[in-house]
């Protein structure tokens, strides 16, 4: 850095001292766009647009928001809705980035016993992901390192839960999802149910850290604030068994640099698995024959809600 | 209504009380996120993204969003973002019907003094509109009641402000400014300046009311929530003037249907004027014969703040 001769540059400007009449006019703006929303007929509807103005407006009011500041934000919410289409969607990426989405995640699955933790969905589950038995590989050919992953699905009370059904889906070892591709290709995804026991087994490659897409205005903006893109490595599980909360999340890989500062805040402590490396020539849990490739096991027991009687 | 035969509706749910535990964690996102923008380069934007973090947070606790509604905020901002071009600006009219457009102007349009408020801007100015002579008509053209508009210019200790420029632009008699044609028109639009002794004069039409535009998802939302699309009738006005504040603003039309319930919540009791009409055959000030004509007059007198000096 050149030293400045010129005098201290300014910290950032502090808004204003606002006077009670000005306050009390912002205030009555507000009370105004509230009672607005009082005809709605859907009463959750009021409700939400109510709060939404309330916060969205005390956003306003605190930051001192400035004409070319607005400018700039309706600017941004332009480029987003232009850069999102049937294979890009910007606006969950926002949502994502700003921990909206885990935050509603968060908000709808509130802890229950020790029910394992939720994360982020994201955009890359496909309905109709192929079949796989006990065992099988959703590699389907996906570059990486062979990952045998294995584990259990029981109830908070410690039974068992049999056919389970569990969807796995991941980026391969260059980052990207089989539908990033644009080739229809299917790989690194598929659906498999628990056996008798609640015990399931397969074979995936070993997840890698990639960036979610930031050649838009989210990613300007994660520059801008001298945010990385780049996700923890991460395998997606979806869970679901009748009478049971369905569970959506990851697990993370022990070690890895991204785990303190995941771009869409999905890292939860209790997702975060040992992938023990194997070097070439063990034999697998299968028998699975590998040659002189290294590959990698985890475990990751699955512990799921039982859903609340209804109250009606 | 048919009166109902089973036990009584229930109302609004109430969101379930939330544990300490669950509030810490939730909480903890919060902090995570707000945390993550420390390193932005600019205090400013740094600022900015933890305010925004923090109450869109504070939306998403309070109302308890659910996943659904999650969605359908995407779904809504990705229609706003796919019918917004050139010439249609979606995100500005969802900022002006939840009152951020005007919040974010009363943010930055402290009252000093007796100084005329300002309002919304709104899509329909455009640069470089024909100038007029004093008392020449700039409707060119458009349909509607000829309006006859004068007043002076003067500064908050009354000084007479010679040589202001004034931008004036208003919708016709159908509801629609130039622009919406799309056939390149120029009309209801022109700029003029103020005379020696700061004063003011000109034709123009008698606004009447009309609504936004409300065929895309902000029209739905107001449908969905029972309110209005229609402006209260207005002309705009901007006023500039070396050394002050420039004046963004409108004048409304006393007895207006819609004064009490503008969709964008421009009005201002301080604005509202007498557009008092004037049976045919009247005298007009500027002898201009009108024949059978109906007519109206108005006065608008606008005072402009000093600019305050620069501390630096």
């Amino acid at each position: 850095m050149t030293p400045s001769t010129g005098p201290a540059e300014p910290g950032p400007a502090q808004p204003p001292a606002v006077s009670p009449e000005q306050s009390a006019r912002e205030q009555a703006l507000v009370d105004e766009v509230v009672a607005s929303f009082a005809g709605a007929e859907s009463p959750r509807l009021r409700q939400l647009m109510q709060a939404l103005t309330r916060h969205l407006h005390a956003f306003v009011r605190e930051a001192r928001l400035t004409e070319e500041e607005w400018s700039a934000a309706v600017e941004f919410l332009t480029a987003a809705g232009h850069i999102t289409d049937d294979k890009r969607q910007e606006f969950i990426l926002l949502s994502d980035v700003l921990g909206l989405s885990m935050q509603t995640i968060a908000v709808n699955n509130e802890a229950v016993g020790d029910a394992t933790e939720a994360t982020v969905f994201g955009p890359f589950f496909v309905e109709g992901a192929p079949r796989i038995e006990q065992g099988g590989d959703l590699a389907f050919g996906a570059k990486g390192q062979p990952c045998w992953v294995e584990g259990r699905v029981s109830d908070t009370s410690g039974r068992p839960i049999a056919g389970a059904r569990i969807d796995v889906w991941e980026a391969d070892a260059d980052g990207c999802y089989d539908v990033q591709y644009g080739d229809d290709r299917t790989a690194a995804r598929g659906q498999l149910f628990t056996d008798e026991d609640g015990g399931y087994r397969f074979w995936a490659v070993t997840p890698t850290p990639y960036p979610i897409p930031h050649d838009g205005p989210v990613g300007r903006m994660l520059q801008a604030v001298g945010r990385s893109p780049m996700r923890a490595a991460h395998l997606h599980f979806m869970v679901a068994a009748e009478g049971h909360r369905t569970l959506v999340t990851h697990i993370f890989v022990a070690g890895d640099e991204y785990l303190t500062h995941d771009s869409v805040f999905g890292v939860k402590e209790s997702l975060v698995r040992d992938f023990a490396v194997q070097p070439p020539g063990t034999p697998t849990p299968d028998g699975r024959e590998l040659g002189d490739t290294e590959w990698a096991r985890t475990r990751f027991d699955v512990v799921l809600a039982t859903v609340p009687a209804s109250p009606h």
